[in-house]
């Protein structure tokens, strides 16, 4: 094939790394791509780990220095899927050396940082994406091109609620994500994050809000030898320095109010990531333990059989589903992180804007820390712009 | 007012006499007819039961012969919500007295005595109704608007289940519903009814069948002394004459084709009255577990939001609907006696037909001997005309 | 039957005044009682329609002045089913008149006035209770006695929303729910007012609020003719006083934290009011658009068979529910103010308090007017005591 | 690694070659298996064709000639994903030939094929498996261990439906899916036999049966170019030699009884691949449109809280789904051919029978076979044995 190939660096190799491997691996066997993502290098600290994570997951090496990788002349687009608190240096770097850069959320834990990510980005020329994964499901996406063509009318109400109930249990030991100094925010920038980049993308940009955060359990075990996915408590206890839980309401730019809550302790929820939007026309929700499912209402409908319609989103016409299976057979998580490559990599093959950019990533950091104010003064406050 | 009134007995004061008086109480109170009943008698076999039954629910007076109550001037109307096996002797008596008979289903045990009961009420003259009270939930009576306007097509699958799980226990005692000389038939009869009926109402006659029945349980605990609702063992074992469960294939006169299932025996399912019926254009769900619903799928909807609509029954165009409350305030069981109530006071001041009759009480009890006679031969039987 | 009578004197006659009527003609038939309600009179301002409703739900007389009702010997309960702005003077003279006073909700539209009917019941020592009627709903009333059992532990998260979508219409007229100086506020204290009484009821008193409202269509027709329960425009245009829709924030006494929407503005929903509590062990959710189901999570179920429990309260053994039918037989919106009339009737038969009392009744609406200081400041608001 | 390759070679590379091919490159990524497979070599007749796929899904060659693959010695399984007609020849030859052998559903057109299937792999005395995926759902694979465990005591209940709508529009035109001679049956067998193979999986076998087929659209646009997974119309009509719909009873060699319907004419429903199983101590049902639930009722649960469990079938401790993401990380339909190849995998590689093996794959066809016997006699009809 004369079709040009895209060399990609992985850095990080543990859950986001497992995610990006599978879509790299999968993304060019499903869609009809105009570049060709070859999977070059991932990168970890551990060299034992990450090279034995390169053979299973077919890279072609492995490293254990993001710098090397950053310079190394055979990468197109460097792939960040490590704690936050490291996007910043990493993708200014990979910017600045001229690579392409993908990075999972939320963007950085500053809007300082993540405006210097969007400057270096933006001067180097390069493309550049956050991974909000969400969009990209078949069904969120189609909820996008609804709003946008006007069959809900005006939106007017907006509501996100991002619940997870891994944190439920006291004795669940601590990890990065429970660490302020590593994970920056808790629910609120890792669930709520989610929540505000689907607000933005659906609704429109956030103009003020109110809040509060909770920790409810504020010491747990201490972290012991991981153990692959499963929690493994060592010794004593240490302080959590995060939030279980975040809630705010919002006046959006154009007129919508709405409201969010992010919760890793409400019990049952696995991966409840809902939204429900009311417009002057009909009414969307979508939630993720649901994916396929986008309900919708339509108040033109005929009055007898006006009624939520529950639109299973796996038909060719709906977006990125006909790239997979027939009607009816069901997407996955994993689903998601292959569509978000696939629109990369055309978005690079065309030299055009990749989307959510550094710009929309930072936009979202925005309203968090806007959150964050309002806490402390105890009043609304308004959200920076960028 | 000069509105004429319309003198009702009724025959049976245990669970269906109670959901028949509370009909009878509140049927003019929501909608507007055009002759007013009145509580005139109620009939019941213990004397002191029946008339404290009768100050408590509003009947002005009480007897214990239903033949006394029958030969009464004062009395228009006959209902009957005795069990099935005296249905026969008091229809025909009362029909031969001039009273307009409404009564409890299934009509009647026999396809003979349902046709002597069709009969004897046609030449009297007088207004006959079989009680299929799930024809008056709105969304059902919304679905048979649907279809007769083509809203699905022509039907071709029908699906009718009802599940119920009272008796999973093998401790619940016996009563008269187990019993063959007293309820003719188990879940067949009982439940299965219910399904014919509404496949009827729906879709159509039915031509051909092919069915089973089984009995789970054998042998109970006798009966003890009743203690209201609440079933009581007395000493010693009973052999159970009836069905558990029934289950039958059906070919339709017009094409469709279809599935029945009637049964006590679903652990969880409480009241799973359910249908599911796919047209040439759409396709309509109902279940009473959820009443106030109904599901239409229109093939017809633009492509990329088609799914099924969820309509919430309650509004005032929908059929009986707008008698009660403003839309999504719910309704229930007992909802569905005062719109049968309803239907019979204007069938009658209007001098109109009823529906469904003792003759389409008597093609419900034509299919669930055809059953039977399918279970004989182990073969296919036809369905005999009324 | 020895068993003492209670006069009910209902004020108003319209949507609530029809929910009280069938309420008080219902509720001794099914709940075994130990008074026994009497309708006594109906009172209203239009002196022919009022009679003619009294003639057709069954109250004795019919009068036009309620300062009559409340004076007079043979009545023994004031039932208020009138507009928010006309409860405290109602109230106040009934109790001054020694009769037990049954309230609509929201108790009044000011804390002033909440706290004189309040003292003014307590001081005539008449039973009080305002008519949260959701309360009565069997699956809310298990929920309620599921939380008190521990069943779900320590209430953490508390989401309330009430949606409706009857004023989506810019052409739905003018009425006096619309206007501020008869209703007080729109959905805020309409909707929102059910929400917080739930929450008092299920998680307990609220501290802290921050919150906003919203009119999205701020003029509308102007109220014609007024045709039953259909809207029917007038000439001309008027402007709403009122919200469309309110959103607030909340920090329980408990610490809990919970977040609370009302709007009439959500195409598709009807009547929308729902609740999700998350407590350290467990979770409940409750819709009335689904109202005899609880969706119940334990942690402590077995971890491979984990999952919401969708309870269909209609067992003998479910609050309120072995009154009515056997299990599976569904109820509806009246059955809850059957309930509610069974509850106060016990009550008053034995001289316990009712509950919700007016001091509820008045904690509520200091709820309301803590969100719209919080909106006059932009800040939280302190709920004041009572 | 020391880990031996086990060499695969993949028979067809259309829809059900993509999803083979899917799980070829995924399974030993998630899974830690004990040999490794290899993509070795696809086969199909268009030369062109096949080596483009074989470039874009990582096979190492192609060939068009499925005898030669057979004969290759550097192959250890072949994996046959053609339509049905070709099974015989292939599997028979792959078995003689010792290779282990992995086949699409349904096995064969008739049993004696199927009995030839089977003989052939255990005289050859290799692995043999057939690709009833749905086996491989988490959830469904729950299901089996929780009967197995008793969780709801002895079966009595089945209800298996499999509903799917692609060929209501009478413009779809003919493929081979609707040819006799390619598809051996229509719904009945593509559809029934997945019915079939999971109630034969978790309730048992089957004894008798009876049923029906039938064509509701008898002519059909003539086949034209295919054009990926999109239907083209050529010119002309044909014939239609299958069946749209199935239904069938059942009897249970142990005592339950069930009921079956395939269709792939219901509007709405799009892989609507439904079981509901009722036993003496709780019921269990789940449906592929919700892929990632199983409902759970259990008798023994405590009274006022007992209703169907919704669980979310993602946990670590759930079939399969510790070897792919954190719980509520929805799985969709690949993930189903990813597990069923690991199983196949490990079966190998520790030298145990695979299942469902070819034996299983011939009890299905002699069921399919039973419901045409009883078609022509109209009657029950056993299920000959194996």
């Amino acid at each position: 094939m004369s079709q040009p190939t895209l060399n990609i660096a992985l850095i990080g190799y543990k859950f986001m790394g497992r995610a990006h491997s599978q879509a790299w691996a999968t993304v060019s066997k499903f869609f009809d791509l105009d570049a060709q993502p070859v999977m070059k290098v991932v990168c970890g600290r551990d060299g034992a780990a990450v090279s034995e994570f390169a053979k299973r997951w077919g890279w072609q090496s492995s490293c254990t220095d993001w710098r090397e990788v950053v310079a190394r002349n055979d990468v197109d687009v460097v792939d960040i899927s490590t704690p936050g608190y490291t996007h910043c240096d990493i993708a200014v770097a990979a910017a600045q050396a001229g690579k392409h850069v993908f990075c999972e959320k939320p963007l950085a834990f500053t809007l300082e940082e993540a405006r210097t990510m969007r400057d270096a980005a933006k001067s180097a020329g390069v493309k550049h994406m956050v991974n909000f994964n969400y969009r990209r499901v078949p069904a969120v996406a189609l909820a996008k091109q609804m709003i946008d063509a006007g069959e809900i009318g005006e939106v007017r109400h907006a509501r996100f609620t991002y619940l997870q109930d891994w944190l439920v249990d006291p004795q669940f030991p601590m990890n990065w994500r429970l660490r302020a100094d590593a994970a920056g925010n808790g629910a609120h920038g890792d669930l709520g994050s989610h929540a505000i980049d689907l607000a933005r993308f659906l609704v429109g940009d956030i103009a003020e809000v109110v809040g509060m955060k909770k920790t409810f359990i504020e010491e747990r075990p201490a972290e012991g030898t991981s153990s692959g996915l499963t929690a493994v408590a060592g010794e004593g206890t240490e302080k959590v320095t995060v939030d279980d839980a975040s809630l705010f309401l919002a006046k959006f730019a154009d007129g919508a109010i709405g409201s969010f809550e992010a919760t890793r302790m409400a019990p049952g929820r696995k991966n409840y990531n809902r939204f429900e939007i009311n417009g002057s026309k009909g009414s969307l929700a979508w939630c993720f333990e649901d994916l396929n499912y986008l309900d919708f209402y339509a108040t033109d409908d005929p009055g007898r059989a006006r009624g939520f319609r529950r639109i299973i989103a796996t038909e060719g016409e709906h977006p990125y589903a006909g790239a997979w299976w027939p009607p009816g057979h069901m997407m996955g998580y994993d689903h998601t992180f292959s569509n978000a490559a696939a629109d990369l990599v055309q978005a690079i093959a065309h030299d055009k804007c990749a989307s959510p950019c550094f710009g929309a990533g930072a936009k979202c950091v925005a309203v968090l820390e806007a959150v964050d104010k309002s806490i402390e003064s105890g009043a609304w406050a308004a959200v920076e712009s960028i």
